[in-house]
């Protein structure tokens, strides 16, 4: 839309630069990035705000055609700050605070600043929040909202919005995506459990239209083959949600269930934390008598008791690559190849794991 | 910003609308509501999205005009959300999201949404953040990062936008806010401490331009002394920010400087936690050798080892009447009263304090 409004502002307000005038749109168009970019590449209040490289390219382009900023014009367009707006899928889990500050720290960088929509799981509010959104000029979304069977990305990409997805995939292998090693994580913590000797492990995660849950649950069965555990010992349970509500649900019906089960692997650690609460309730001391894994490292659980023994995602990584490759896109007016990112993750060990009970 | 727009369609797109038709603005000010409830309330799809006693009263309104619906300026009307704009210092601090949860929920009574802008407590990123929602016809502003030194909320109300505080305020009494009450948190914290036989007491806590930091400072000296301590063993220390790491910090300095407190006071649950790892290095364990008392209540503190004791405000209730406050406020077009909103505090007993060792 920042398209939109420089071209209303050139034939309204400023009839002048019709006139053979070489305009910003045309120096972006030689140096090949945003108008919006090649705007702030000019301005020396922003410098370093825009890398070097690409402010040098967007100097030598405007050198070229002669380019002369108009003043007041500059103005107008300055005082619109360039807008992205980020779709998060549940505020209060603390792993995606960390994902948001390293998408604003990769934007501003790049003078765009974040507008964050909260979706609190719910179709209905993602579409209110997207239609919000969409209705106020953003130049390209941030989504970690995405199901396999939603609606909502679909909605962006038909009215040609760039998108990036983060954490959680559509499997549309078009759109570009960051995510971590959801397979390499799940195997280190299941054979981490294997080594410490336990055999009879649950695994209680979400619902399968998450790509993060899907990927996640294969790897629980593919892996435990690999180790050589018996896959009829394995249990797997699919809760409503990524709550820690539903953990403590799931995880008491099948410690009823399969009271042999010496080990959970949470589907993240607000679940992580809904088992700790079941253990509790059903008498089943953690680490002393039932194992818990995370999944996310999200902040502050190394303070909780047991401290909790999760897969480290790298949060803020994640989120500052999305920001990049969205402003990648924005560069190449959305002709960038769908790059799929996947970073690394890693099991960090606390206290809420141990060797299952004689 | 709605307003103009709604000008707009009239005068240019629907001409007849002019002659003399009642439109949804004369619905709307007989009824005593925003145009864009009035318009939400008659529309058959959103039923049960706007309480009924106020869409009764727009119904009525509507009848006693003769108002007939345009269906085609309704749908341009509908397809652009109410959006409020909030305002977050720092959305890394798990007291904020139940707060946004708050002011979600209430706002989504009335068909409104909201978009969440994070200053990250840094007043160049409050400025870009809000010059980018002002951009971006907001309806309003929830406003929870006020500094008493600040500009942003001038820069609102000198554009005449509609804000309400929350949590921290300017100073200014002019300006609708709802906060907790501070003095009756502190002073119950206090109570507590000195009846388990705390006389040397430390608060650590912020920086003094924020007004739940002065407000607590001071209800921390009046309390004391209501309860009969010795003013001369109290040690107030500010840190530059409301985090974990600056509290650590100033803790570790303050527990050299005056091994005799046995006692802390923090000035936010992050805080505590800063305090939790200074007493680990200095060792002094919690609560053997010191306690430690936080504030906010704020998610999964009862999971912390020691389980965190700490004055409760009401996160998602302030966010709540927030919503409430700022959709009267646009309800009045701007001229209701500008109520300060004070809710009831409490403490919540865990195991981070006890008596201090003998």
């Amino acid at each position: 839309m920042l398209r939109i409004i420089v071209a209303i502002d050139r034939h309204n307000q400023y009839p002048q630069l019709m006139a053979g005038r070489p305009t910003i749109r045309d120096v972006a168009e030689l140096a090949g990035v945003h108008p919006g970019t090649a705007s702030r590449a000019l301005d020396p209040r922003l410098e370093g705000r825009i890398s070097a490289p690409t402010a040098e390219r967007v100097r030598l382009a405007a050198r070229r055609l002669g380019y002369v900023a108009d003043p007041v014009a500059r103005q107008l367009r300055v005082r619109r700050s360039a807008v992205i707006g980020v779709i998060v899928p549940d505020l209060a889990n603390p792993v995606f605070p960390p994902v948001v500050q390293g998408i604003e720290d990769a934007l501003a960088e790049a003078g765009y600043v974040a507008l964050v929509a909260n979706t609190g799981n719910d179709p209905g509010r993602e579409r209110d929040r997207v239609t919000a959104l969409q209705g106020r000029r953003c130049d390209g979304y941030i989504v970690a909202s995405a199901t396999l069977d939603g609606t909502t990305i679909g909605r962006l990409t038909a009215a040609a919005e760039p998108v990036v997805l983060v954490n959680r995939e559509t499997g549309d292998p078009g759109l570009p995506a960051v995510s971590s090693d959801d397979r390499a994580g799940v195997q280190a913590a299941m054979a981490h459990l294997a080594g410490l000797g336990h055999r009879v492990i649950a695994h209680i995660t979400g619902p399968p239209n998450l790509s993060v849950v899907r990927t996640r649950a294969e790897a629980f069965r593919s892996s435990a083959e690999r180790l050589g555990l018996d896959p009829g010992l394995l249990v797997l349970r699919h809760g409503p949600a990524l709550t820690a509500s539903c953990a403590q649900e799931a995880a008491l019906a099948v410690l009823a269930e399969v009271p042999a089960i010496t080990a959970i692997l949470a589907g993240n650690d607000l679940m992580a934390l809904g088992c700790y609460a079941a253990a509790q309730q059903a008498g089943r001391p953690c680490p002393a008598s039932l194992s818990i894994v995370g999944y996310n490292d999200m902040p502050f659980v190394e303070w909780w008791r047991p401290a909790l023994t999760t897969v480290r995602i790298p949060q803020y990584e994640i989120g500052q690559e999305a920001a990049r490759l969205l402003l990648e896109q924005l560069g190449s007016g959305g002709h960038g190849p769908a790059k799929q990112i996947l970073l690394p993750t890693s099991l960090t060990l606390r206290s809420s794991t141990g060797p299952p009970p004689a």
